[in-house]
């Protein structure tokens, strides 16, 4: 990972915006932009330097891991330490509005004193953020490859009378066994009626003789994360269930053939939901058509209904279309995509045909 | 549960505060006041109603988890309509400065007019959950007990040449395969001298042919927390090794001893503290004593060096001393543990004394 070359622009969009310093402390953006894996860190940028301080638990793992930066291990709390490093001059100094809690902005302000404008901004570290780099993009395609082969030997386990939380620690097994750091969420897997919530996380309910199984999963690889969902059949199929799951299908082929730069995120969404539309099922899509993903497994740019951010190539999105009807059951199919040059690239390595049990 | 007492008292503490009103969105205080597990929720106390608001992925689980509110899915966001319910009143309504972005603050700021004076406040549902009530008690024993039963489980797979990554998948399976929602924080296994790291998560690292293996892991129970360490010692061990085992587990039978009602938290944090320095390991003991635990892993108080807060009967904390030397090992052993009206109940049912493999 090239931390260097991401804490120069970020230098330079601070300098665009007139900050003179800028105080970091969200884990993923510390990782990002110095390596540091750890918790409970925080990254000042201050007149062309970098430093990171953490607590005693981190010593080691600071020293190991932190690029680009000096690093300082108070002995007790960091940030009357950090505001000391500041005082007593007179700066600009930004902070991350979207990830600093109402009381944490407070009790910086209180350590600096008066002589800093102390100024939230959103999105700063997510503007780079946003569209992947190399690095990024090899670390990405291995964690969707690890999530795909994790879902598959999850699927050997999907049969009438098994638990749901069975299957997901099955799948969460498999994970730990390729050398996942961990989940990027909790896992879900909805059965049956079930299968209608669109947030079903695995409980201890059976899957039932028959009906959909919806598999929702992702596994976090060095810091970056995946993200799946495939819709498996238990039992016999009815004509109106293969037909939902067709719409459901059709629909995300849709929205990932809308995927190019230049089109909106609205217009990915609006492609999807069209397909829904038409088949009489619109009611029952009651959420966005997908997000970016990276370090986190929710990042920018929400595909949803009229957002206006404009795709560009290094993009990693999800297409996500579902339905669920309450008291039958639900679908939901999804991949990630990446946006190319020319349009863009399913990188979820995972046929997308109804799979029956 | 009794929500609706929980949230009478509440509605007391808002009146004591002068509070007309309160708007929460942190997911565990969700679940406190009103049964809700999903995510992006928000309660709206206000002129002694209450007033829950979420989006269309979660209308079948809101109608079916909420208790003493009204359940509202707006078509939009959230936070426009929650405004509309208070405006044109004049009114003083608060907010968790603890869990509210800087950014989020500012948009309900905007979209609540100049009527509302927006004052954002620390800990006022924490000041309840602090102390336990009956069925917050039996839902954490069970995840104690959950807890142990999977530590235990995973201890057989604990021997030279596995890696850390595979102990923590089988911990984490039989913690589904026992009912678990899901692990309450990353599980660490940290093995030889990665044991020095005193977060060190499961990695693809191997068991060496000796050294300490610290297990630090907790389950989530019907939204319960649970939180233990052991340490096992693989391969021969020596005098050295003997010892500091022995004064950490000193150190932490102190912990447990010195906790009693009316005792404050920085007392039970010296007690263990002293036993370590007293050994000439205090300076490898780089962490506080413990924390307490409920909804989420780490909740008030926190027991370190000269903490203030008085315990109280109905707290449940942690007692985790632990020591880290670098390039050698560490060790770290940990209980939760109740506080009663004359000292305290350790309610991991787990023995300390030294697992050799």
């Amino acid at each position: 990972m090239d931390y260097l070359s991401r804490q120069k622009t970020f230098q330079q969009n601070l300098d665009a915006e007139a900050f003179d310093g800028f105080l970091l402390t969200h884990p993923p953006n510390l990782r990002y932009l110095c390596g540091y894996t750890g918790s409970n860190g925080l990254l000042l940028f201050l007149g062309g330097r970098r430093t990171f301080f953490t607590d005693g638990r981190y010593t080691e793992q600071a020293r190991a891991e932190v690029r680009g930066a000096r690093v300082v291990i108070p002995k007790g709390p960091l940030l009357p330490v950090a505001a000391k490093l500041m005082a007593p001059k007179r700066a600009k100094i930004g902070f991350e509005a979207d990830h600093t809690t109402v009381a944490l902005a407070a009790d910086m302000r209180k350590a600096m004193g008066k002589s800093i404008t102390w100024k939230p901004i959103s999105g700063l570290v997510m503007r780079q953020r946003i569209v992947k780099d190399a690095d990024e993009l090899r670390m990405l395609r291995q964690a969707v490859r690890v999530g795909a082969d994790v879902f598959q030997s999850a699927l050997k386990h999907i049969r009438p009378g098994v638990r749901e939380s069975e299957v997901a620690g099955r799948l969460e097994l498999a994970a730990r066994e390729a050398g996942a750091d961990g989940m990027s969420f909790e896992t879900i897997v909805a059965a049956g009626k079930r299968s209608a919530l669109p947030h079903g996380r695995a409980s201890a309910e059976r899957v039932p003789r028959r009906g959909f199984v919806v598999v929702d999963s992702g596994v976090i690889l060095r810091g970056y994360c995946s993200d799946m969902t495939r819709t498996v059949h238990v039992g016999p199929l009815g004509r109106e269930e293969r037909k939902w799951y067709e719409s459901v299908l059709e629909a995300q082929l849709a929205g990932s053939d809308a995927v190019k730069p230049g089109k909106t995120a609205g217009e990915v969404d609006k492609a999807a939901r069209e397909v829904l539309r038409r088949a009489g099922l619109g009611r029952f899509f009651t959420h966005s058509t997908g997000h970016g993903v990276g370090l986190e497994i929710h990042e920018p740019p929400r595909l949803g209904k009229a957002q206006q951010e404009e795709l560009r190539p290094g993009m990693v999105i999800t297409i996500e279309p579902g339905i669920y009807i309450p008291g039958k059951g639900g679908i939901r199919i999804e991949d990630m995509v990446l946006v190319t040059e020319s349009g863009c690239e399913v990188l979820t390595p995972v046929g997308k045909e109804l799979i029956e049990i």
